[in-house]
């Protein structure tokens, strides 16, 4: 039954015309209630007491109507925590540790309602732990709900997430004082972060990394995500948990290969921003292998290397992020080995590891910046080494022009049409380039064939 | 194959105690690299261009290891404009209306590339408006998708924010310029919202609400969100969009009865924070009832109430909204008229539209208000009159006093253990109590129900 047109004129008729006028307003409290005040205004109301809100609201008066532009900061704050036996029932850290505040955490510790706590633990690790991780519950008097999944690339979705979700509604938490646990690699933080971030608006979560490539990088970070439509990542957000706790002694259940995995990202912060970090992982390199980071105080040639390592690997990689949270900034050096590698690694999985797909991304990369003139032949050699002495590859046969190419071009959609490239100015020092030519990259290209390329590798290309 | 344990030893033996020592730091980026100094350090590098972030980073370290603190600010910001006959070909703002940036607006009017559009639509509203929308962006030359779908509280689920995000892959959007545009009522909004928010971990999104309680509600916020297991929006979360435009024309389409609904949340503003739409309502209630919120010039005795009362609901919501986006703040002053109506309203469905649920309960609520001494008599007649002015129902017979208690019980577990009821202090005042007996609660629950409850109403509860 619409109004008949006729009796109807917009409020303001278009010849009132008027410059627009554009007021700001801060916003204050008093006792239960915002108001707004004009910007720079002093703000009096008696006695009562007045809070003041970061938040801003600009309004803009014109002959088409008010627009009002609403500006609100949200501060993220988490944890991240080292500590020894997590699983050990004397250890609080897994159940209190999220707690700053003294008085919270005394009267949370305190409180005669048992605590609940909703786990979600990756299958392959509840084999190893998950017996120790009821017992931690048992023995604290936790009423607990622990839940194995299979946390895989392929299992990575939104029902996996959503398959979450109905257990913890199920188990009813308390949204705001009982923090759901994720015990596992990359891909299980990354699922739970999600199901958490999303459930009644925002549940806390709690990371604990069980691999070391998640140990320095999922676990540092706020990202969290599923795949969808074989994508990786292509459904998530920012939300990150209110604390990770770390604990290395898991890294030792780990393959050999799985901490060369690892330490490809911890390379990548080595080249990008410092080299006593690249200089630990070209002395340590295969000691942290062969003893899998685990501090092992027998061999005093190393020092505490594992320890040294993981530390500046995590305290370059927060530099890098918190700054950049929800990534509004499209220059991160955090993206190198990240250019060229997505395409590849969905390519040719499950040939290639992350860190894995990512060192190859990055050797490739080093003969760019050389090629670019901007490290020495002989920077690049002990770059190159230094992978090959991490075990990881510095070549992989899946890695064509072609691939480069359009790797690229799919990298200049998703990075608001500049390549953004990050490269080695140095070792241990770099910077961001939008300017390289294809000339250039097809020099590196070819010289990086001719070197890394290995009769072995090349074989599969042919298949 | 696990390091046999002999060999290790924690890093840092728990002889060596010590006092824990915190260092706080800031960011500060040099060219592509960020690097932490001390909190107060000055920096210096030369004459590279420093910048500064609001981000820092803590460092507590123990005899248990280090710890880090993260604390860093995301700032949102989105518009909310008025605007006329939106789907008007010449009128610009569904196209560029979310664009502030002079030069980033020309640059985007500019482009040689055909713009692209993904708009998801209530299919009531496409019945409606369907070709109206597509003219719109054909006679703009914009390339376009439009989905039409049912959104409703039934619909409200993750199956629906999958489909739609399917069909956003397949059109195959620049997640940084081309914002997907919701048209519909509230619930279409937070669906779209929500998934935008996943697809790709942000994907700038814009609200435009068809309905009046959309106009003043949704519309206004950052909340989205779906239902879960029958809960109502149990997933979601706080991502605005980044601009809502308002046309009011599109409330001339909807039944009486929605803009009755609408009124509801309207009132609430009134109600707990402003005198001056509280009058407005009364007076013109029933004029704004018949005409649809449209601005009608052929009656001069009530001015332009349609365009004064939008705005001060939406002036007024936004204060409130603003400095609590996240809703980290749990004293909500907009949170009357939703401590009982939740429960009420998922126990009577479909018999109770949002924002007659919503007014039922500040029905209930006003009593409480006199039974406190909060206001007087004749104050709670006044504001019982001009509810049934704007025809909403003050009774239901739904509402037992069972269900208030299990409500009040329900809000204690989402509230942090306090019932933080907001609570009118005279005509456009309020403050939050968590103070209120069970007693003044039942007697102003028998003085209601005396006053409120009609034989009419009477029946339905034998059923």
């Amino acid at each position: 039954m619409p109004v008949s047109e006729e009796a109807c004129a917009p409020a303001v008729p278009a010849t009132m015309a008027q410059e627009p006028r554009q007021t700001d307003f801060q916003l204050v409290r008093v006792k239960s209630t915002w108001c707004r005040i004009k910007k720079g205004e002093a703000f009096s109301n008696g006695e009562d007491k007045i809070t003041l809100s970061e938040a801003k609201i600009g309004e803009c008066i014109s002959e088409c109507g008010i627009s009002w532009t609403i500006e609100a900061p949200i501060y993220f704050c988490y944890k991240v925590v080292e500590t020894y036996n997590i699983l050990d029932p004397s250890n609080t850290t897994l159940l209190w540790g999220h707690i700053t505040d003294p008085q919270q955490l005394e009267l949370a510790a305190t409180s005669k309602r048992k605590p609940r706590r909703f786990v979600v633990i990756d299958e392959v690790v509840d084999k190893l732990y998950g017996s120790r991780v009821r017992e931690y519950f048992e023995e604290n008097n936790v009423q607990h709900k622990i839940l194995a999944l299979p946390t895989t690339e392929e299992t990575k979705s939104m029902d996996l997430v959503l398959n979450i979700l109905q257990e913890v509604q199920d188990f009813s938490i308390d949204r705001r004082t009982e923090p759901i646990i994720a015990i596992g690699g990359g891909v299980c933080l990354d699922i739970v972060g999600l199901a958490a971030s999303l459930y009644r608006r925002r549940t806390p979560y709690i990371r604990v990394p069980t691999t070391l490539l998640s140990y320095v990088d999922a676990s540092v970070g706020a990202k969290t995500g599923v795949n969808f439509l074989q994508c990786k990542n292509k459904l998530g957000g920012y939300t990150p948990p209110v604390a990770s706790f770390l604990d290395r002694s898991f890294i030792q259940s780990i393959p050999r290969r799985h901490i060369s995995n690892g330490l490809g990202e911890i390379l990548k912060m080595a080249l990008m921003k410092h080299k006593g970090l690249f200089d630990l992982l070209k002395t340590h390199g295969k000691y942290l292998l062969d003893t899998k980071f685990q501090s092992c105080s027998g061999f005093a040639d190393h020092g505490d290397a594992a320890l040294q390592t993981t530390r500046i690997a995590i305290e370059t990689m927060l530099e890098e992020l918190a700054p950049n949270l929800w990534e509004d900034d499209l220059d991160r050096l955090v993206d190198f080995g990240h250019v060229i590698s997505p395409e590849l690694e969905m390519r040719v999985l499950p040939s290639l590891m992350h860190g894995e797909a990512v060192n190859v991304d990055m050797a490739f990369m080093t003969y760019v910046a050389h090629a670019r003139g901007l490290i020495a032949a002989e920077e690049r050699e002990q770059i190159l080494q230094c992978m090959r002495g991490l075990e990881l590859p510095v070549w992989h046969s899946g890695c064509s022009w072609a691939l480069i190419k359009t790797a690229l071009r799919e990298r200049l959609k998703h990075s608001g049409g500049q390549p953004r490239m990050p490269l080695p100015t140095g070792l241990g020092v770099a910077e961001i380039f939008n300017d390289t030519s294809e000339e250039t990259l097809e020099k590196a290209y070819k010289l990086w064939v001719r070197d890394c390329r290995t009769v072995l590798e090349e074989e599969p290309a042919a298949l």
